[in-house]
């Protein structure tokens, strides 16, 4: 299949990330967390948002405005990374793109990370997030839980994560991309190795090992959502691209909701690596994929 | 002399940069990089500022657009960062604070680095991109060269070299910590070399290595501003810690272009560590400086 030139560039940046890595296996993780911080480099900065830094619920985040949206709806937005690397600001463009084309503002958090702060210190940041804006007046109809990779897991996750609590889920979760399984068991693992350039089951096993530890559960849903009951869930868009070695936690995970009567859309997108919607406002795959959320959202 | 809370968050950050460093002499360039784009890390997001990224005149680049501001003013912001590092994204919110304090626009422009386009490709595009914001209408009085350390250098330099060009000056430079003395015979490079938690001798030499190479000469004025002539040149404002190896390079700036007659401010802020307006929206130092560099601005 064919993608634009522009979307190569997400594909030499990841691989740039892994020959760097395999030439220094002893990569520090301050250094590995400076490497990931490149990942905002695909996105093209979006016009009309502005920011903000704040604070909220202990949490360092940082606030987009599109301008012109409304103002009640907000997506909360978590980042990728192995839930040890990345941070709000290599995605704030990302989420300020999906913010505006949904017409809505966003809140990109800097949780905790592992292995300083281990499963589930995410998820309590998420949550603890997602009360303050209930605290602060969003209906929980109009909160959108998304993140990309190990994001895109927290989104799910922190849905769950309420359900448990018993509070008001939010009205949709978006996840690009989601890495789910922690057993390290999809198929595509191995059948998708050649094409994709930077998710690898080693890499994944050192991020699920800071994660989760060494007597961690890689069964319990919350930290691994393949295993969760999906009865009730909000309605749910995700999207994966067709070379990652994580596209069947994207298929499984919408086989299963879909089972349990959830209202999910799955997005395969033929060529594309792990998290393409980065490219926002550079290739035209990530441009349309966010086009493609834009109509699902706001066809309620 | 006591100095807030938040203006340590600098200190430590270029402490844990030099500790890096240290632990791995044999850092890769592209490590490097990553490290110094954690330069963004101390500045919080501007509030009522909007971006756009463009390609101007060959360069890849940031513009900063403050709510309210007078857009036919503008700052051309070049980055610091030894001239082989640093970035317009690590730059762009320091750049829209001091755009918003002043109220113009800003663009910050990624202009090539060492050591793959040594010295004068920085000039080359810092001028290229000035002479095409001439061609969009921008009048020369109202461009103001910006930048810090060897982006500092280049807001000086690209005026040397428009001067040299035969074209209109830009209507005022501002410098941050300008590393200019490409000799590395400034004393306080020596005297401050206990208090400075980044800059150090050996480092400016690896920078200047790659900038100039084995044969560049390191008294051409466009490389080291301390060898120019400043007649008729722009009024100009330069800021420094005292804490800094660098400090002799703007006190002895600042003497030289006041003996050629240029209107120049100088302010040396008691116990500030390299480029600390960087810590704008964090630490009352920054805050207070930007305020300083506004009276003056507006105070024509």
């Amino acid at each position: 299949m064919k993608i634009s030139t522009e979307a190569n560039f997400l594909r030499a940046l990841y691989q740039s990330w892994s020959d760097r890595m395999a030439g220094n296996p002893a990569m520090t993780l301050a250094d590995l967390r400076s490497l990931f911080d490149e990942w905002h480099q695909p996105t093209m900065e979006p016009e009309g948002v502005t920011y903000k830094s704040e604070v909220v619920a202990g949490v360092e985040s940082i606030w987009a405005f599109p301008a012109g949206v409304d103002a009640a709806k907000i997506i909360l937005y978590t980042h990728g990374g192995g839930f040890a690397v990345g941070s709000a600001a290599s995605h704030r463009k990302l989420a300020a793109h999906l913010a505006k084309h949904l017409g809505v503002i966003a809140l990109v958090i800097d949780y905790r990370r592992a292995p300083e702060h281990p499963f589930p210190a995410q998820i309590e940041d998420a949550t603890a997030v997602y009360r303050e804006l209930l605290a602060r007046g969003f209906k929980p109809e109009n909160i959108t839980t998304s993140g990309d990779s190990a994001g895109g897991n927290l989104a799910i996750a922190t849905a769950l994560k309420l359900r448990e609590d018993g509070i008001a889920l939010p009205g949709a979760v978006i996840a690009f991309s989601p890495w789910l399984d922690m057993e390290h068991i999809g198929k595509t693992l191995e059948s998708n190795h050649a094409t994709d350039a930077l998710v690898s089951k080693a890499v994944l096993e050192g991020m699920s090992g800071m994660f989760l530890g060494e007597n961690g559960s890689r069964s319990n849903p919350l930290a691994n959502p393949l295993k969760a009951d999906y009865k009730g869930f909000p309605r749910m868009y995700l999207n994966v691209g067709s070379q990652e070695t994580l596209l069947d936690n994207a298929t499984d995970l919408a086989r299963l909701a879909n089972a349990a009567g959830v209202n999910v859309t799955l997005s395969v997108v033929e060529g594309m690596q792990h998290v393409f919607p980065i490219l926002a406002g550079r290739a035209v795959e990530a441009d349309d994929e966010l086009s493609r959320i834009a109509h699902w959202f706001k066809s309620l």
